[in-house]
């Protein structure tokens, strides 16, 4: 999406948390609130109000599809993604808005206009029009008329850069008693991966690294995926949309790296990157220190950056499985068939000083 | 609605908490969840399910109406109305279900049915059907299939013994933005007050014991209220649905005294009661004493008794505004208009050997 050190996503980070606010619309579509804010300079942002601290967790008894938009997700998964070197999310901003005064003012439609409202605890809320939690008892309150949101640069017009909507391979079933295809057939990954676009290319790759991604953040709501029709299947999955992870600090939804676990297969590049996580500098560090140039600074609850390095060693540890099947012999993995590894990408172990904890490389034959 | 010392009511509340449970079905009507239970023995009542912990308060930005309802503050209010000597609500009983075999085995129509299901936390859950909160993300979830629920035994049908609705002369807007009209007339009173059925009888003064009732519990939600047809305007309203009461312990509504504090209204013998419990033995005794026979004991989070007791003083308190009000002259209390004591009513105060706080008596023309 943008270089390395590009030097051009920092401005956009700032300006999106301190230019002035121009225009105030409801985003159509979609189940939550989102609001489209114009900046005076004529940049685009999609805002996700705050709706609760950032303590609060995923509610035990809901499922990744009634869970609630975390704003402060959509601004740490922005960070997480730029760090792991995949720079396929657009950049996202913490920023701190007075409701009245740059929201409500600004806001022309009158069905928006007219969900505003002063709550009995003597704060300026707003609900919207959607389909849900866009009520009054889902009201999205300031304090009293102070409320953080996060600001996610606008993706160019598909007029000018046409994108392609993709059905993710690993989709959830959305439904609360079904299961998905992946989640019973144990020969799910050879199915996949001799369709296409997954049948050469990148594309495999790329969905192992949004595994890895979203597994990090405990993301479970990756549902679709888009590319930028102009490259054809040589453009990566964009990093869309991340307001429900970073839901439960204190459990590793392991189901997300079926991907990984199912096909045996990661990026060479990405193994490395993890790696360097897990041995050298930890990603809570790169996190925090990334992060901290935010408006909203903190913007994680501690325990979910604990859970990120947890969640490193556990993708090394899947890898060290698949590794572990592929170097039995064939009739010992016969009924292992689900976790046999990829035939596209061999391990090579390095115990080195590690102690009890291996030490991967990854040597693959796709391209990264 | 049954005697002093009455031998059935436990009786009642025994069987409600523990007989067999023969059918289960979603109430009609209503906005949140309810479902009537019938039993073995052919009685039947109503059942509200837990939805949070006892010390989940109503949220900040939450308003009247749309407040969750608690089971407990169904078990709480029916104690309250005994223990106040009124007698007008029915008998509440808490009660442990399994939902699986007590409620789900019991349901026999499909579109409540099919509401079941697993949730993420492996706990049983159900929504059913309603206009607010009946949905997967808003569900009654078991621990993992243990529910408690608060059961209120059934008035005879209105084909026995009918009933009639009437407003709440101080019934609140339900509506975010809009006031009634009490909370603007400072007349209001003189208003209601030669109005039939309150111009006559004992109506004014069971509206009166109603503000104490709802005070005390920090019950906003009395919209309207039923009385008993066959005994005309000699009737109680009957103490109905008070699932919204005992959400903000820290918190007292002093606007739910209003009737007391518009028209310095009170009955003699509800007025000798809060004394009572104001220098003899404390409300929140006797609630504990009485509420210790229920099965889901303790019913209230200890706060919300605190408050209790605080808002007994308050009710005095204000029965002392308007005395202090009736004893200055005619020409002093000229804009106090709206403060003024009921011309039915007058209050001898005896300062006792109560210290700092004045100790009251009532002497009321009106019936009781």
């Amino acid at each position: 999406m943008y270089p390395k050190n590009d030097t051009y996503v920092p401005l956009i980070l700032k300006n999106m948390s301190s230019a002035r606010i121009l225009s105030v619309a409801q985003k159509e579509g979609g189940t939550q609130l989102k609001l489209v804010i114009e900046y005076s300079n004529g940049d685009k942002a999609l805002m996700k109000p705050m709706r609760f601290t950032r303590e609060q967790q995923t509610l035990p008894n809901h499922f990744y599809f009634t869970d609630y938009e975390r704003h402060n997700a959509e601004i740490a998964a922005f960070h997480l993604d730029r760090i792991l070197g995949f720079r396929r999310a657009m950049p996202v901003s913490g920023r701190l808005v007075n409701i009245t005064s740059e929201l409500m003012a600004q806001v022309t439609a009158s069905d928006l206009l007219k969900t505003f409202f002063v709550s009995p605890d003597k704060n300026v809320c707003f609900h919207g029009q959607c389909s849900y939690y866009c009520d009054t008892s889902h009201a999205i309150c300031g304090n009293p008329d102070m409320l953080e949101g996060s600001f996610a640069a606008y993706l160019p017009s598909q007029d000018v850069l046409e994108r392609k909507t993709w059905r993710h391979p690993w989709r959830r079933s959305y439904h609360k008693r079904r299961k998905a295809k992946w989640e019973t057939d144990p020969n799910y990954c050879e199915l996949i991966r001799n369709l296409p676009p997954y049948n050469s290319g990148r594309r495999m790759l790329d969905i192992m690294d949004l595994s890895v991604f979203d597994f990090l953040m405990g993301n479970m709501d990756r549902h679709h995926y888009e590319t930028f029709t102009l490259f054809g299947n040589d453009s990566f999955p964009i990093h869309l949309d991340h307001g429900r992870a970073f839901g439960k600090a204190f459990h590793d939804e392991m189901s997300i790296l079926a991907p990984i676990i199912q096909c045996c297969h990661i990026r060479k590049s990405t193994l490395e990157t993890l790696l360097r996580f897990h041995n050298v500098k930890k990603l809570s560090e790169h996190m925090r220190e990334s992060m901290n140039d935010d408006q909203l600074s903190p913007v994680l609850w501690e325990p979910h950056l604990t859970a990120i390095d947890r969640r490193v060693g556990l993708v090394l540890q899947k890898v060290r499985e698949c590794l572990s099947v592929s170097t039995m012999s064939g009739e010992d993995a016969a009924d292992e068939s689900h976790a046999r590894p990829s035939t596209n990408a061999t391990f090579d172990i390095d115990m080195g000083d590690l102690g009890k904890e291996p030490k991967y490389t990854a040597r693959s034959r796709e391209q990264t």
